[in-house]
């Protein structure tokens, strides 16, 4: 093979996900869309707020359209990136600048180019089940071994006696997802405290920082009221991945930021390495028209109550027929234990009934499904007779 | 050091065209913007078609927004990569598909995402001198090592005799940018065809291919009339990376695409190898609503004729004058003999003028600047006064 085989595998590579979304569309042409279930992709249902919209149009109607659609500086649009920080500022009480904000491509460049900003060859990352499944590419990417945490039983918090096993020499980052991808769960402040203690303890052990990353593109969506504990206000050497994805409903759009944490060690160099970074992986600014439309949009959110109330839907609707989950206070996913050992055999189980579940494996851990209840309340109501089958003929 | 230290160098690295962008700001403030005379960066000056606002605007009011905002597949949405293949195929007579068009995040996302598809630790690249300076990132970040083959004086062409003593057994990619920046040279069918008769003969002789990669962002900048030879009709084992950025002037955007040749050795396995490479980068796919604003607009073009004008007048008033340089028959750069051996010195005198040129050895070629003429064509006519007084300052 003369070209890149691992950039070829991976582009190969059998992805459950894309490989429902195919089987979605043909089962949907055999027996219509309204019969079939789908619950595996987490692309929002719910629209932009209207202020994204009417920002959208009033930028082209008023604006050069050379400086809308030019370059921005590689970080990313000063005002933008300002007001950014201001806005978090005032929401968490922190003391960011413009100079700590690095603008991107989305949550996934985010993280790839903080990886990549971090870690040298050889460094161990560790990330906690269940965890988002492109963790593995980025971290490969970088150069660093993914190490696996296991969670506590059923809460799925972190389980601070196996993180802490898990943390040796070549631990240089770890990556924490609240709400999680695929879980649902959102991480207490007891949990981060609990977490951020470790990671202290174990830094002046080794006499240098041990990296906080925290994913959170769907920080903004959390149903239960509560505080969000955001990582800066707890640990020092840390970075935030942000995108606006969730709480804006663009995912498409490829908008979001890396914070540098301004009291972290060499806070300074480790912004410059994220810029150094983001250069080498090929990213040259921010979707320009975007930046400008976040910035004007930094309070705006979509539907926050359709969602919960899809949740509040599946999760009682399944609950009370005898599904076994732990009740999601975050994001738009339902982790739900398979009704047998294997969840590559629950989900064609369940795609005999129509229902369409992702197993989650490859999340990391064995014999659970994930559902994606970002899609129309009417697909959860009509699936919940599927679902009472489905349950029922394990009963059998 | 515990963060990556290469990115922090990268991040870092003093860069002149950036220095020479924040000391013109306070330069204009000063004595005017007026007075100084900017030709250090590459952002275009002509708008975007007006068609590309009103597809927005159109878009925007017509469609839905979580499908507009939505995720598109990886590799772009169907009908946008379908419409490019069809409009490449009408325009220089090839068989492409929407299965070897990939979406991208602009020219730098296409030009790193190919490489990291093609090559393998320790292989070489070649590339041309005069050569767009982030090539040397993009190569290195991929794993390989950057080759410099040395232009024909003075009309930088490709050096053939040159090219093929720098071809070796770990030679595995070769880049082409034409029109080139920073030159403006469209590189002859002439030198296409003797270029691809050496890659032939050497890919023969080591029975694998050796990839040429044609980065043509300015391909559409041509000012001379003539047939751009598109580089599919003349070497089979080619990639062209592609940006909209200047043919619709929308370089804030972040909008391109990879064409993988259907013809080259294991095509359906490179198209996967540059998704794969896409994703392990942080790529998600590229921004879901300007691939559609691109897609109904493959035909449209900035006003060619406004950089053509100031070709002319800043071509036609240096040469007058007594200044060296190649007419640059596309992109908007002028690449011109600075008046003593040492191009930083000459750029440090030109300053004296308010003249802001870019000194070019990072570009591979000592003792030239660059004049990027993309500005308001007052400026041009306003500096050519100062450009007298620098050349006269030399004869003295």
């Amino acid at each position: 093979m003369d070209y890149n085989k691992s950039a070829y595998e991976l582009g190969s590579k059998r992805s459950i996900i894309r490989e429902i979304f195919e089987y979605s569309k043909i089962r949907a042409n055999e027996i219509g869309a309204d019969k079939v279930f789908d619950f595996s992709l987490g692309n929002p249902s719910v629209e932009p707020p209207k202020e994204v919209t009417d920002t959208l149009i009033e930028l082209l109607k008023t604006q050069s359209p050379t400086a809308l659609h030019g370059y921005t500086s590689a970080q990313g649009d000063f005002s933008c990136r300002d007001k950014i920080a201001k806005n978090l500022n005032d929401r968490f009480n922190l003391c960011l600048s413009a100079d700590n904000i690095y603008m991107t491509c989305g949550a996934a460049a985010s993280l790839s180019i903080s990886l990549k900003a971090l870690v040298n060859d050889g460094d161990e990352c560790i990330v906690f089940a269940p965890f988002f499944t492109e963790y593995r590419v980025f971290v490969n990417n970088a150069g660093a071994k993914l190490v696996v945490s296991e969670p506590e039983d059923k809460t799925f918090q972190v389980n601070i006696e196996d993180f802490e096993k898990k943390i040796n020499k070549n631990t240089k980052a770890v990556i924490i997802n609240s709400p999680n991808n695929p879980s649902g769960v959102v991480y207490t402040e007891e949990t981060i405290v609990k977490l951020t203690n470790v990671l202290k303890k174990k830094s002046k052990e080794f006499g240098r920082p041990i990296y906080l990353i925290s994913d959170e593109p769907y920080r903004e969506l959390i149903f239960s009221g509560e505080k969000f504990p955001f990582i800066m206000n707890y640990y020092d050497d840390s970075i935030v991945c942000y995108s606006f994805s969730k709480s804006l409903s663009l995912p498409g759009e490829r908008i979001g930021y890396i914070a540098v944490n301004p009291n972290m060690n060499c806070s300074k160099e480790i912004y410059l390495a994220v810029c150094g970074a983001g250069r080498s992986l090929g990213y040259v600014c921010a979707p320009s028209l975007f930046q400008r439309v976040v910035a004007n949009n930094l309070d705006a959110k979509v539907n926050l109550g359709a969602y919960k109330e899809n949740r509040d839907l599946i999760y009682n609707g399944l609950t009370e027929m005898g599904y076994e989950c732990v009740k999601p206070d975050g994001a738009f996913y339902l982790f739900v234990k398979a009704l047998e050992d294997d969840a590559y055999k629950f989900f064609e189980r369940a795609k005999e009934y129509e229902l369409l579940v992702v197993p989650c494996d490859d999340f990391g851990v064995k014999g659970y499904v994930r559902i994606a209840y970002c899609v129309d309340k009417k697909r959860i109501e009509n699936s919940l007779p599927s679902f009472k089958k489905l349950i029922d003929s394990y009963k059998k």
